[in-house]
């Protein structure tokens, strides 16, 4: 649990007293390379603080994955449309790491939010946080051709070149394999 | 102020008293078609409710109008990025109709967030439905041609293609203008 209390102490300034509250909350659990978070057609039901390894998410759709995003340590992951909504998830959540993660069930995520005004806060933060990064990803898809997009994340996340398959980070990309090879060679 | 007293009533169960504390910090603004509520470079310092009216949301770069969202009656608006970090937008956002606006200075926004914890949980809640609309947008420019982006707005958010003109609309799909014109026609 060390990494999740040293991102809490780091960013939140929770007290010892607090941490213990949330520690009871928590269950760590390791994924090996290829195990799933969520599954495609199942309920999200919790929310995970990646401690180490890397997790994708992606749609098996007409035989093909989909990649919508990826997950790095230091960061929270969900389901959030299954998981606010109590709908069955279109996304598969998957590590493509040995991955280790801590869990808090949606139960203990509400419980924290009411129980603690920092959790509230750290959720609200996270939260935007993804809307900004999402509505950059966005602007890239809309105004930069696929080269453009490509050398931008390159430059601003360095961790999805190095860590990342060639073909996950073109479906990422919304490129196809062939022109991301291209894009790569020259 | 009703339309917002409505929607907080109606979405967020919040009484008399709690909608009495709230409404001593709105203040109703009317912006004219083509007043801007922010304009590129400068700094981001409020939220508003749009109570009814259109909201664009566009990167002037290269001399181009770059579409990146859009608002409509009963959404909120800001620019994040701005208001979080105190950094100069990168986003004009304007009125493209006549539209009627509640405003909330980002220190009012953050005393009621302290305040009242059911102001809390809406912040939170309009932030995750961001989240969760952002992250269809790319999932949709990842894996969709342009056709099927049109048509999938088409059917989900019939709005966008009545009200929006279609020269903004094909910036916000990132379509050329001629391509939506073809995909229109057919």
């Amino acid at each position: 649990m060390k990494a999740l209390n040293d991102y809490l102490i780091k960013n939140y300034s929770f007290t010892d007293s607090e941490i213990e509250v949330i520690n009871k909350h928590l269950k760590p659990v390791q994924l090996k390379k290829g195990d799933y978070f969520l599954r495609q057609g199942d309920f999200c039901k919790s929310v995970a603080f990646v401690s180490s390894g890397t997790i994708i998410y992606y749609e098996n759709a007409d035989g093909d994955e989909k990649v919508c995003d990826f997950a790095f340590e230091n960061e929270w992951i969900s389901q959030l449309t299954s998981l606010l909504n109590n709908i069955p998830s279109k996304m598969n959540i998957k590590a493509i790491e040995d991955t280790d993660l801590i869990m808090l069930t949606k139960q203990s995520f509400d419980t924290l939010k009411t129980e603690l005004i920092k959790f509230n806060l750290l959720v609200l933060e996270v939260s935007q946080s993804m809307v900004i990064k999402a509505n950059d990803r966005i602007a890239n898809f809309a105004h930069l051709s696929a080269k453009e997009r490509y050398h931008k994340e390159v430059k601003e996340n360095p961790k999805l070149i190095q860590r990342i398959p060639q073909y996950y980070l073109a479906s990422y990309l919304g490129i196809k394999p062939q022109s991301l090879s291209r894009i790569r060679s020259v």
